[in-house]
């Protein structure tokens, strides 16, 4: 089986790395590869390290250069998938067509008023196969939207402790740059990074906060409170969550979490006595976690790590795709982070 | 007038630190610097940023060689600050002996056998002047327990606001690694820490717990229960920390901040709108933070920044001999920081 | 065709990196994982990385724990491969054995005793197969002297250049801090490595010269001299070495290098007007590299980016196991880099 | 004596560590700071870690904003000094004005033209007192040119040995990226820098190339063609500059170096053994070298580290400030880094 892709937004983090990943995988073709201002350069002057790939030329995202392919990737800024999605399904109809931004993962329109602004386009099965129920809506899916890197990341760590805790949960975690994209920034600088911390979107401002509050609430089948405080630490790539809250009983917290990951590929629940770090995940699929109870307090403390990249965008892409085209989930995706 | 000091542990990040400072103080005069292992070596072999100090030999540490100075810092291991105080203070009772290690912060001997272990060696005044009360009992002390790194910049964070909070409050503090000291461990090689961000601690497990909670509950007046968890990231100084609390009342936040700070010369409550980074403050002997109310979930939400090293350990120790000794307060300090 | 593999030196970073690529590598099963002081462990303790290993035990590194398999490859300490080597060879003759350390690098035994001292072991084939004439001989050999990482990039540097160069070669080749290992050192401690650049092994003191000099002046056929100054740069992986040498004629240099490297798979010449950069071969086989004349002195200059642990060891071992088994030359190696 | 200063570019790297280092100056008084399109912010948006300051108005940079003060400093991008300058002199004959850019750098003015283009602005008294014969043109002068940052180190690193080596230099300098300034370049993304080395302005291209020619030509006497590779590394601050050429005479090359600095308040030889890093020197004034011979090829290697933003622009504006001014030349300013 062979399977011809296209990305938009090829020159980007996100495109960067779906390109990554779609060489190692054994069924694909690569096919188009779009750009908006980058468009006509080749590839190799915006992901040098896509050798394979270096003197593809860009073309223009459109609904003509991305039309005729199996299954298209759109890794662009929020609001610039819906209206491209819907012309190619009027044109594609069998195309997988797997959203990497925000467009399709809230299913309020309310929600997606208040955080995002502009018209709703309604909500796609989210790719999260991890979630309860959710791996079902991804099979055989014909449009799937990527979840958040937060989401993904702090959804998986609280998700299988729900029916445990009390209704609000804390979050802080810690970021690497990428998950900014290529904006150009002066607080993205380099000089700005290196060496310090910042914290951003704070008090509940970040835009997505409502999404791991709809991930949780529908995990736990009630509403679901969530202080989210993303922090940026000097690192190009990963994210370590710190989740925390209080528990209605603080026994079977550990065998919750055995149970929920047993079978699942890429969610790793750590041996007692050992912490996940992020450059342990770099450029893998796998989230690896560990859950404790502080006695003290009752309280919940998981911490997860992600490559934000990877399982956090192009990763959980792949893995949506093979889903999609019933492929082995897992192909072209690894366990295997690149350490140190 | 000029005031003889010597440094006890001044191979060490929080010795050189001392130095540093105390190199930029207008009415010191460095005597003795001692260290364990290192003894007979020039400092610059340990220190190379000193060179004023490069040929400085560095003595074993002992009462003999402590002697005789107006103020002796301590920068040890803890467990080794109580006994080398208490033979000082025989020989020395009116030297200012300032201990920057752990042995005399907490006031429950209790807690110092569960968190530390080994003899109770009581508590000492503590050296965070912005807490309520404490200022005055440093004023002429011959004696002071210099706080710890995460306790400072969380307990300013959240000491204004323990009126308006419920009981139990959660914080998550980002840091460099220099706050783990010259220790060879492992995971505090470069290969290891650049590029990554690792908790450690987790559930309630940091010694820096109870000293939290014990300034927290002095200063509500009632017990403050604390999630702490810190987490390691790719940089070598700094700590972020971010507290959220349950807000009783989400009125009138901001006042208490600019009320409890108005008059301090080095806790800062940024402008509306800004948040603190951590290379702001780098090198310097200021608090920056910022505070907010997440309003969907009645939280507050307070980030702030410190250097480890400077306001967090030997700044604060610089800051305290000034007020032991009758100094302006902030003679020496800064709070002007290293950036970028 | 499946090939066993042992790797003694399994919990260091060479030996993990092996793992790493010999997890993707379609005709390998992973047999016997050795290592000294962790002996006991399972693998996770060390290479959290690797999840797929992550119950394996680490065994004694020993002839009877290596014996029997295909491959064996040595990540050790240099001085410790000659003497497991031998031994191996006396009960294992078919076994291929590629040793990663320096033990068998040098063809000189005055070299190996001057840079090295101890006993010299001799040299086996050297396995750069772009190096001309090296190819031939790792083609079915049953051990292979893997190079050293600075002598990697430097030699691919500068081979092509040699009939147009004086005698006199200048390397500054900056470093990521995975080339000295996990040995704890107080100057490897992650707070000295961020932010700090700095050189070691000046003056021709590093072991690695010889090895560069060799290789240049087998290219040569004539000595050439060899300046080389190592430096630490605040980064886990890459080398970048800046190599330069007076031209005796300005022409035809370019060439001379799209001639040496258009059939190699994993060294590429950039595009004009692009520079290497570390980032864009991390964790991949590939070198890249670019060269230009400075008109003003006669001088060439060529830059060429390598990951250290990768094609600068772990990957070339990989690759000369392909070649000593008769496999393709590219099976289980990648020029894709991980980035950002 | 009270000094009145401005500084034009205030809201940029250069400026804001010229505004740290005046704050601790004792005879400054801060008058106007200016911007281009950040005129209007308060400082503290742009210097977070400038409190003193952090209300302080950015005004237009103009003759009529700065006129009026003792000093001006210019730390604005090449091209858009020199005709500041000029009308300043036309109101304000008494000011001295210290220029951070590079128009008033280069002594011959087809240098300039093929370098940087435009009309050539003339010479200034160059403000590197350490060089042979320039402190004495700086003693009183009423217009400096502050260096490069690379020449600096450069020239620091290599005058004392012109007589000594042939007529050829090969320089590569590590460089951390405040030196390229706030620009907002894809390629100085902290996604980008992290992480990663990698070489520009490569065979001669850096346009500080001439200065360093310049400044090594005149204290040698003679020709010496310079090599110089600049190699950005993933830090903030700081270079290392290793630099090489091949000796005439291989006897005496420290006696050189230590006759050169004995007497120099900021350039220390360091003892035999010890080799210069960048976070020694971070935020001070102190250039960090150690000198030795490659026997094998009778080569020069000198190692060199400096603050490219300190000793390397402002630190050694200030310098030039305190000598115009007839204020003791350290006045101001620190041999001390902040470390680690």
């Amino acid at each position: 089986m062979t399977v011809r892709i296209a990305v938009a937004g090829a020159s980007g983090y996100a495109g960067g790395e779906l390109l990554r990943l779609l060489l190692g995988h054994p069924d694909i073709e690569i096919g188009a590869l779009t750009a908006n201002s980058s468009a006509g350069d080749k590839l190799f002057k915006h992901q040098p390290h896509l050798l394979p790939l270096a003197d593809r030329e860009l073309l223009e995202t459109s609904v003509e250069t991305l039309k005729g392919h199996d299954v298209v990737f759109l890794a662009l800024p929020h609001g610039h998938s819906a209206e491209l999605a819907e012309q190619l399904g009027e044109s594609e109809n069998r195309t997988v067509v797997i959203d990497c931004g925000a467009d399709h993962r809230l299913t309020s329109a309310d929600d997606w008023t208040r955080w995002y602004g502009g018209a709703y386009a309604g909500s796609w099965p989210y790719g999260l196969p991890e979630l309860p129920g959710q791996r079902d809506r991804l099979v055989g899916a014909r449009r799937v939207a990527v979840p958040g890197c937060y989401p993904t990341v702090s959804s998986l760590a609280l998700a299988p402790a729900v029916d445990l805790i009390e209704d609000e949960v804390v979050i802080v975690a810690v970021s690497g740059t990428s998950g900014a994209g290529k904006s150009l920034k002066p607080n993205l600088l380099g000089s700005e990074v290196m060496g310090s911390a910042s914290a951003y979107g704070v008090g509940g401002a970040h835009r997505h906060t409502p999404e791991i509050t709809q991930n949780l609430s529908a995990a736990a089948g009630r509403p679901i409170k969530v202080s989210f405080t993303p922090v940026l630490a000097p690192m190009s790539r990963g994210i370590l969550a710190t989740c925390t809250a209080s528990l209605k009983d603080t026994g079977a917290v550990r065998e919750a979490y055995e149970k929920a990951y047993a079978n699942e590929p890429f969610v790793h629940l750590l041996p007692e006595g050992f912490w996940p770090t992020t450059n342990a995940v770099l450029g893998s699929n796998a989230v690896q976690l560990q859950v404790t109870v502080d006695e003290d307090l009752g309280r919940l403390v998981v911490v997860a790590a992600v490559d934000n990249l990877a399982k956090g965008t192009a990763g959980a892409a792949v893995q949506c795709m093979n889903l999609a085209l019933g492929l082995p989930e897992t192909t072209g995706l690894s366990t295997v982070g690149v350490a140190p």
